[in-house]
């Protein structure tokens, strides 16, 4: 590990009590998506003490901030989000939400809290960096449809490189770091169905045009979908979560409504499932004589990350926890915004281990009692800290100007 | 026409404003099913100035009255049901319902009045008389299970050979007269399902037991019960009115409710469905892995006419509206409790027009806006009469030791 | 009884032998639907003996005669019909057809043989007759478009004031008759669907319209009709008798063909089932992107027997086989080209017992081993003989200028 | 490329005219598996020419020589198989075979031929080689229960440290090789189902069990088992293949079968469709009060290429035809017995192009024109002879004793 690593890692972890200070007030003062007033006011306030540029208000609620290094090079993005949820907590805790009904339940708190002491670190250093570091602080994850396209439009990743992002992971437990090299995290689309027939009294179902049946082979006919639609090599789910239509047990009702999801990682199969589901539902209303609405709504894509900043990336988690904590996860139904950055630049997104039994952090995402194992943040920033040092080191050798310069730097 | 009769229609116009002034009384004062109290305070106290021998809350709030004729013969029971509905009325009429969110939306204001009248101008004939009249003032016929069946049990029935009902018809105008040989009315019953599956992510459908999908693919399945179990022949209809399952588009649902109803004329028939309706709830569940709950829950039974009865009463009303205007209807898919005494006697149940389109008297049954042209109870009354005493006639003619002295009171 | 009558039954107990010799000549010489030339030889030959006036050929393989009576009068048509069916005998008579894979099955051998011997009987008293009997010999009833139908065209009907004829009924035993006012015989349709999808490899749904999956939809869909799109007060059958797909276990099979049949008693809905089928197919080949070919066959129509000529033939019956032994029967879902006449006649199709399980005779219509007991000819042919006699006198008894002539011969 | 891989690879060139003299010999003389006599002969003739040691019925047909190096080392084995299809060849060629019905149709008399060949270069070298070659030559790939597993049970394995093997592979085009590490080819099971009704009149479906509706309800329920059971992140398709009930229009038939195949790569989802079809398949016959039977096949295992062995052969592979010729293949969902080999021991499997448009070499495997470019032959081996040597002098080399001596021969 070079010098400038070995300064930064126990900067790190000279600075861990703040990290932890930090994380605790976003805890204790968490905001809604859409709705962050004090979170970036704080992130603002913290950078310019720094003498870090930034910048407010990038595409709503963002914050973005740059630490510009001695030495010409590339651009690394690191980016944290930092918006909470609408649950109410039930941590007993010393700094439990003081927002009635609204939550950090998803670790955001701990991303923010993490990005802003490194960027400290960092900037501390910028004497002896190549390259720039943009540091990306998202507002609205949790909602779609999310701040990093807002964010990305308003150019936050104007002249950036690569891009790097984490999260912590409940699932994991502390000191392992989790990667997933390719389709990684699913796009979430939903949709809403509404079959229109014609009510009656459910004696003379002849003179109606019964919504409810229609609905009810609607569904059954939707496993089609899955079962004969899509190449079996791919991922797609096609769920109805909500069935409602009628009232009185004797009435035939006009209408029945459906709301599903439909996850995908693979946009050729998004699109396919789009058009078919509609095919389907016209289909089958047409055969019974009813008609219907339908409204898709995508949701984030999926988040697809590359292959060689994968790679790169868990080289650095190798060196920060170990080559027998790095470990390959399967990729997950959810969806994250941070798939937007990555349709415009080569980046990855890891998992960072958070959960810990002994200590009863056993809870998963968004439940009222989600917390994390704290040492969770000096990991994620260790590793971003050296995959972003490491590119940026690389990056430049490779440049032929500066080949002399940087090669007694290159890593081990 | 026999003396009695032509005496006895001539009375019934005389009374006739007595009649109307009833009805509006008993229309001004409903009383909800199992709740009356004074509707039939003031039967009994109108049988009682009669002079007629009556006995009150026979199976609960029913009255019953006999008028018994000088020479021996053969029973005949009239019944007339007296509860109102939980409607608000929306009439602008002078004897509009004083109690506020209950109505008279049926017409048994009607029934009620006309049987009382009949039965004054009865009871001053009872001279002339062979047999008995029984007259069933029933409470309780629009909400399951019903008058009729507490006061068949208490004995109404006791000693009664025929027994004779009529409903004042609204989609029938006034002046007509309808009758249905066999089956007129169904047995109207219910179901409640819940399909209990194993809730879970809309992203993880292989970790649940989607509840949804197995109640619609029930729904679908449920329709080979009428298709593929039921005689042709025969009249049935199985309708789920409502389906209710999940709120959230992305989370697949513990559980999903349906509720039906069925409809048959044929006992049989009803049994074979309730028990095939179970057995499709039982293998459509297994076949997935659900678990269910279900209830039915039996209504009044099908409204037999017996036909040499209906017969008798066509021939009356021939008599009083003139062949023209008596009319076989279709059978009807809602149901009466006027069913039970079919069961138990022979007898007719049949339709008095009541509509009046130039009136402005076109609302259906359990209409806000329902009314009735009063000039049916008239009519009404006088094929009840009729029907009464050429039974009376007839059957004692037919009783041997009657022969002499009835012979010269043969019907026309 | 009139006089004409008696000697009439006398005559035919006397002829009685004839008609059997008569039947098991046609018996065993059955000939195919639209493939009949000895067995209208054979009546043409039978009615010129007897010197009634006749027509071949009529609208095919059909003959006509015509019986003239001495007095004016209307005219009452006869129909039997004369053809086979394509099922080796298994019977061990010694009257057994000769025609290898040719069977008088359905009993069409009586109705000739009973038609040309009551024939025979009214042509010797056609001195006493009012009015003109005119006998329709028809061939093709067996398989549709039948014989029925360019018989009418032919003007079979012409001048022809009502219409009787019956069926031999293996159901129904031997001494009785039985009859349906109304609705009586079903209209029997077929309907042939192809689902065309695209087929492939099992392995591989995703690149194939899976026709299989889509007729099995449909036949799921189907059941709709019935359940849902007809009046639960009249009757219907929608029932899918073959489906075949696809040979190996492995391939997705390109089509699907399904044949089933449609049975109705109501023009109307059979017209909304021949349009709802379609509608079915066209959504749920539309939903899953497959192209259908439906052809729909109208069989003949429902046989709708008008009411005053049934209670015509039932007094008939009565007064042959007596009152207990005319029983009411309920329709029955099979078809019968008499229907046509019916359509533009009044008249009545009756059915003459000739069950007889005492002496074997138990197999029902179009078994290998269906056999009659030939008494019903005797039985049919007095039906025939009153309902014909009795019409023509009553109906010319109504004409003024005949009230004196036969006020005489009026009907105890 | 050492020196004697240089020397294999010139004699593979000189001998090719051998190979395709062999191949076509096998061509033109193709037995069905479990019927092959003369092949094996042919093969155990061969290898005792070039004097290395063999055993004959191995398992059954199977033949397995084995090649003894000079050098102690370790022990890989390649295996060909040599079956033939029951296909009507109809390729217009010289060596078109002369055993009717029985095709070559797959490529296995490549295989053969490839493996006895290399055979005789690799014993042509035994003094210069380590260790030990296996030379597996199998029957009966073709027909499940298949010559793997018995030949495996017979020993065939014992010893072997690693094993290879190669199809060649019509739909890549020669002077390529494909590769896919892990799942690469589907567990390929069957099914078979008959769904026991009742049968009846299609006019009379309430008289009936209609297996041709449960059948299809089956069949549509069917669908849910892919959409609703499995995890979305696994491969498997269920497929139903064929479907047939039922002749006539108009009957409804006793019972309706249906065949169908299941293709998994996970042995847990294989085992949870097979569960699950049955219960789906018992629910949805008790909802309707069919019964049934159902027979599951299992057919081979999914074949799991092992990712180490597989980045081996690609090596060597690259070596062979370049870079830019070795492809990364997805799955297929087609099954193979050597499945069982890699069950047992580390290995692979990997495809040799053997297509070529320009030649009119473009029909698929199983087709009655399938042929090869047979250059692949020349192709397969060289990869084969190349991973063989590679692996025997690395494994070698790792082997303390052995570090010197084999040190100037590691690969370039």
């Amino acid at each position: 590990m070079t010098k400038l690593l070995e300064s930064l890692f126990d900067r790190l972890d000279e600075l861990y009590p703040e990290m932890v200070q930090l994380r605790r007030h976003f805890h204790e003062n968490p905001e809604l998506s859409f709705q962050e007033v004090e979170t970036p006011a704080t992130i603002a306030s913290y950078l310019n003490e720094l003498g870090i540029e930034y910048q407010e208000n990038v595409g709503g609620q963002g914050v973005v901030g740059t630490i510009r290094g001695a030495f010409p090079g590339k651009t690394v993005a690191l980016r944290a989000d930092f918006d909470a949820l609408p649950i109410q907590e039930e941590n007993d805790i010393d700094y439990k939400s003081k927002n009635p009904g609204v939550m950090h339940a998803c670790g955001h708190d701990a991303h923010t809290a993490t990005l802003l002491v490194l960027a400290k670190a960092l900037q501390e250093r910028k004497a002896e960096l190549h390259g720039n570091i943009v540091l990306i602080f998202q507002f609205a994850e949790e909602l779609s449809p999310g701040g990093a396209k807002p964010m990305i439009e308003a150019g936050c990743l104007d002249g950036v490189d690569v891009v790097f992002g984490t999260h912590v992971w409940a699932t994991l437990p502390v000191g392992k770091v989790g990667y997933c090299s390719g389709p990684a995290m699913a796009a979430a689309d939903g949709f809403d169905v509404t079959v229109i027939g014609k009510g009656g009294h459910g004696a003379a179902p002849h003179e109606t045009i019964d919504s409810l049946v229609v609905a009810s082979t609607l569904v059954t006919n939707m496993q089609q979908i899955v079962s004969r639609n899509v190449d079996p090599l791919k991922s797609a789910v096609v769920s109805v979560g909500s069935f409602h239509a009628g009232e009185a047990f004797n009435v035939i009702s006009d209408t029945a409504t459906l709301r599903g999801t439909v996850r995908t990682f693979d946009s050729d199969v998004q699109d396919s499932i789009m058009e078919k589901l509609e095919r389907y539902i016209a289909g089958t209303c047409e055969a019974a004589g009813a008609t219907y609405e339908y409204y898709y709504h995508k949701g984030y894509p999926a988040l697809i990350n590359h292959e060689e900043e994968t790679e790169h990336v868990v080289e650095s988690a190798r060196c920060v926890v170990g080559e027998e904590n790095v470990v390959k996860l399967d990729p997950v139904m959810g969806g994250e915004d941070f798939a937007y950055y990555l349709q415009h630049r080569p980046g990855t997104f890891f998992f960072t281990g958070a959960g810990n039994a002994e200590k009863g952090i056993v809870y998963p995402h968004h439940h009222p009692k989600f917390n994390i194992d704290e040492q969770a943040m000096l990991i994620a920033g260790k590793v971003m800290a050296k995959a972003t040092c490491d590119y940026l080191v690389q990056s430049s050798a490779q440049t032929p100007e500066n080949t002399v310069s940087v090669s007694s730097k290159r890593r081990t």
